[in-house]
């Protein structure tokens, strides 16, 4: 590899002399063609118009830019990827790379913009692989076509109106669960056994079906339609779908099988499952997500941070039992107290450790009182850290849906372009 | 554009040679006619005394700057815009352009201080509009000195004496209002049907048309000298002047047309009304906001975050629905419960995911306690975010308001000169 | 100003060409002689020896440092002050400058250091001014000595341990206040009109006159050998000593006027007076300020952030007044309500916007609970902006206390040196 | 050391011309044979193929390397320390230094990586000694791997294995200590004295029985083959597993000595001591701690945070007692109050200062309300400072943990390698 050059020619042979704004940089032309792009690899094959001028005295091609981004293209030259200095604008180096004519995109180096593709990876697998995957298929245009007003409300006229729907149904079905609470919009209703129970207007019920068929049919067409009916059925957005009209779907199949709710109310386990299914029906006000980008950033933000978190809450864990431990064997002989057992002692714990301090137990002995200051005390530090770390999470996910926003350039910059 | 030099007469020609501090630079001279402004122009244009020396040798003009510094005014001519590299002291950067007489104002990149301008834009519609559209106004001297005297308590002696009265009023009638509610400041009143109702003594009664007077007598003026009417009216600061003096405006206009109070009580809704607007009156504390830089800082923080709050309200929103809803079906069945409906349970999560916890109602059942668990992590988890947010948008309202500090040099800087 | 060279050697005549590194910087002779100081300085003197080599090819004094950060020395001889990148380490720009002879003290940029300066000023004051002032004075020495050992706990052995024993009877008296309150130590006593009051036991009485007599030694002596009396009283800390002392020295007056607590029972002001100067005793604890570096942090944060938290308090009181108004009305006609008044309904608001929550009175009705829900969104989003403001301001205090930490160069940090 | 080169040739005897990517560096070869490292040490001596090119017209190595990031190169070769210019990227200088054959390492500057290190220091320790130790001892071997079984759950197989064991023992314990205080899990026992007493089930005493055996064996076994017997024992972890089998150890002495439990019950003192050693059962919780990052991350973050949080502690107290003696003195007057002491209101107002609020003691009186609002204030500021320092801490920390994360290169970054 390594030369000696008697002669200033033979070195105007190999090498290529840049003058970039008066200061003077070396290449080697081998180096340049190694790397294969560029404004730098057109001097070299001859077509020397792409520089702004060259100086024979000195045997230089000069370009007027500014030297100090040339360094970043000098790097790039050399080692084949672009590190980003984080004291110079990142629109100002996207500017300077175009004019060396180097798409930045695929030599972005990985130790400068490391964080920000970890959030990115999820949403490009969905978004880049689906639309081939209808052409394969039978009736693909007319499925894709479909699958588009379901799944992407912002396609196009007909998406848009179909969330609108979506949106609505949901909104109603919730305020049917919320309005039919008030004892106000409840009747009384004679059970077999004798006693009396309040339920929701029938009206509610009628709504309540309405809602639920909007949702099957939903659901049933995303599936009809999906390209990969098995990774849809996967995906969280539509496990919740499918768990708000769960208790429907079972009902219908309960049906089927000649049994109505009414007999199973003799079987305990049997109707505290029935009653669990109807509590599922909120689950609903989750399919909101869909639609909300406040939602789905929160949901971004808790996935990223999911390690962490479930790191702290067993430190929390292990918290509650230590100090409500310790508080139920203080209290537990003091008369009338409510710190019948280290479970009952746990909740104490919880909302005494997270500040919310309902006081419908408290400590009454002084050593009681000292745990519980220790258990504030622990709670006050422990509980800084999530939110620390969500706090974190959130800005690098909310930094990445804007676009061109933020003092670094990254990939989804260049990518927007 | 390309072209080949092939002695160093025609490169001087052509090119500037630069030595600034001992360091190389060159531009074409037809770079920096482009570019039209600047010590460097006054060198193409043949006044060469603008540097610090000619080396006839080198045929370089010499400048005694440090060329750390020149990168940006090199970039500068070639893209005429100016990047702030992070690194580097703004203060710095203003003098170095000062000397190379670039007026830095109009090349900003925008990429550089684009959160910035966000911020500045309202208030600087105000400032520079108004002064003009008095001109052309009947009256538009006397107009325009009394509008600054009730509108810009920092435009002399005589605005600083009426924003003095007007906060005086101000805490004058929210003094009365509060003290009227004493119950030692009140007497008890015969109602015609018998009931009795306690009322504050007649002498507040006296002080509220004292201040009433006064509010309505300012936002007349207000309205009378304004230049631009309708804008001035939708301004919230004149909304809520307007809506401080409404339940006066609306009883004058009930007296007019001859109905009392005393006979609306008899009709519900419209006693409801009257009730409603005598609450309107605490809204003149919102009046202080004129001449407090706190409450205006914070107002602009709300409004820089506006988006980002309604997104999180979003997930609150559905937090809240769905916790309570949860609750609710799992408390509902205990004796003396208090969650009696799903918005009363609502109630319960907001003050628990707030971590307020009242503790007037507090769940009982196991599951119910496990639900709030997990409605207080949520919380916990949630609230983290709009307060970083907030933080993160007052910092940059509180920059602004700050003259020349930070760390950047931003528009506002410039401007402040 | 402006002069054409012709010949190489005229400009090696006005010119310095410096080769820092192999890098070529150039300096005007003038340029150097005018700022003073400095390693260049000496080569212009003749004393050429302070450079590393001369090259008389090109008549270039070199200099083996880095190029780097000869910048920023290049700029101090231009302008005469000193810029920080802030992206180099200011450790080694301090060692730089040492070796370029260049005392960064007096040249840096104030829009470098600017905030951190605010901080240190008070404390400078203080601790240049004093030692002087003792010396024109009568027993100067002996005043000195004192009051060094009085108020400077770190300035040697004595000093020391008139610390520990101050210390020590803050503790001791602080403590009989505490014990004196638990009813197992107290006795009843039977007031002349028959009722009977409880008292800490005598024994505390006797410890508090020790205390009392050690504080009182110890502000008379202070006085008595303060240099400046009139400032020294004036410091907050002596304020606090002296109003740890009042209670009793009032008692004492009133003795030396024949007049004993006991007879002032009967006279409702005077008797108030005697309580509150009893609860005054607990001021005491402050005086532990002087020697816990944890409360003076948190003295000069709060005395930092007066202006920010001001600003603050503010738009809490604004939102205090505007959210208990509405709640009172909202709620004054309920049975049994307990927001009798607008000041009851304060209360609440406070107790609730800063999400304490004791619940001794919530709202009832619907409206109310909105209305709740405002004021608990408002002071969540409000309080954030104080612990902000503080938290900031302790980080700069923190900074300033560490001996040469944190990741700027300062001017304490020079000044350490 | 000055000397005056005459001619070109004698600058090139003593000096190293450097061309790095076309701009033009030197060094003295006596600077570089001083360093005695890295590729230019080659070049010195006479290996110069090292170099990419030598050009004989002007006598210099050609590298193709950035000129940027050459400075660092340079300032090492000078100073001997390698300084990290903030706004370059970690990995990028890491390879660079790599290609100038400098080991990092040994040369990083302090001043560049000061806190990293600090929390560095005590891992360090720990792993690099102990390996050594057993070397010398008898059964070293069987020692050292029993040793890694116990201790290093990371080491292989077989310590997975005994983890798992462990910590199922640690669950099986807490589990046993949390249901056996269910009162549906107890039986009434019928004391000496006629009282009756409910203890778990005896089910619960034989699990118990089977863990204590486990843990006596573990910490038996591991101080049996400790090479360093007191240091281990002083660690915090191995303290913990003492406390956690002491009760039982105790338990087992006593029945030695021929004395039963319940023959103490009639022994005030000692009866007490037995109930507290049945408490420490749940320190057993805290053997999770080995096993749980989480919880190892938040006892460093304590740890590095000791100081500071002391210090706040410190306002704290003051706080609470400052605040507690003004609120007991105005409210212990009221009728039915429970402010009956100035420990009663310390209780009052940690719940108060920490916003936990439990609303079990409140002020009533209005001065009382006033002082709340004052501790309210208080705590709310206090609280944000130890919540920032610890997060600052915790982000350090958490830091370290990640291999190589992190936008700035670390001494770790290093290690790793
Ligand atoms: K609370
Ligand atoms: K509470």
């Amino acid at each position: 590899k390594f030369e000696i050059f008697n002669a200033d020619s033979e070195i105007s042979q190999q090498f290529v002399r840049l003058n970039v704004g008066g200061q003077r940089f070396m290449l080697k032309k081998e180096t340049i063609r190694k790397r294969g792009v560029g404004r730098l690899l057109d001097i070299v094959n001859k077509s020397s118009e792409c520089a702004d001028a060259y100086f024979c005295p000195s045997n230089e091609y000069y370009f007027e830019r500014p030297p100090m981004l040339f360094h970043i293209v000098y790097q790039f030259y050399l080692n084949g990827i672009i590190h980003q200095p984080t004291n110079l604008c990142p629109m100002d180096i996207i500017e300077e790379l175009e004019y060396w004519r180097i798409v930045p995109d695929q030599y972005l180096a990985s130790c400068c913009c490391a964080q920000q593709q970890e959030v990115d990876e999820d949403e490009m697998e969905d978004e880049e692989e689906k639309p081939n995957l209808f052409k394969s298929l039978k009736f693909g245009e007319i499925r894709r076509s479909i699958w588009n007003m379901i799944e992407e409300p912002t396609s196009g006229g007909k998406a848009q109106i179909f969330a609108l729907f979506s949106v609505f149904f949901v909104l109603v079905s919730i305020s049917g669960l919320v309005l039919g609470s008030l004892p106000d919009l409840q009747y009384e209703r004679l059970l077999p056994d004798g006693k009396v129970e309040r339920e929701p207007l029938p009206f509610f019920g009628y709504i309540e079906y309405v809602c639920i068929i909007w949702f099957t049919m939903e659901y049933g067409l995303k599936m009809l339609v999906s390209a990969e009916r098995s990774k849809t059925a996967r995906q969280l957005l539509n496990i919740i779908d499918l768990l708000a009209i769960l208790p429907f779907l079972i009902e219908m199949l309960l049906f089927i099988f000649g049994i109505s709710t009414e007999q199973l109310r003799d079987l305990k386990g049997a109707f505290l499952v029935i009653r669990i299914l109807r509590v599922l029906r909120v689950i609903r006000v989750l399919k909101l997500g869909r639609y909300s980008s406040g939602l789905q950033m929160f949901g971004k933000t808790l996935k990223a941070s999911f390690r962490q978190l479930g790191m702290m809450a067993m430190v929390v864990m292990t918290g509650v039992i230590f100090f409500s431990t310790l508080v139920y064997f203080l209290e537990k002989d003091e008369p009338n107290t409510k710190f019948a057992s280290i479970p009952a002692a746990c909740w104490w714990c919880i909302v005494t450790m997270t500040t919310v301090g309902y006081g419908d137990l408290t400590p009454v002995t002084v050593p009681g009182k000292l745990v519980a200051t220790g258990a504030i005390a622990c709670g006050v530090l422990v509980l800084a850290l999530p939110i620390t770390i969500i706090v974190d999470n959130f800005m690098k996910v909310a930094e990445t849906e804007r676009p061109g926003g933020g003092n670094r350039f990254r990939t989804s910059t260049f990518q927007a372009k």
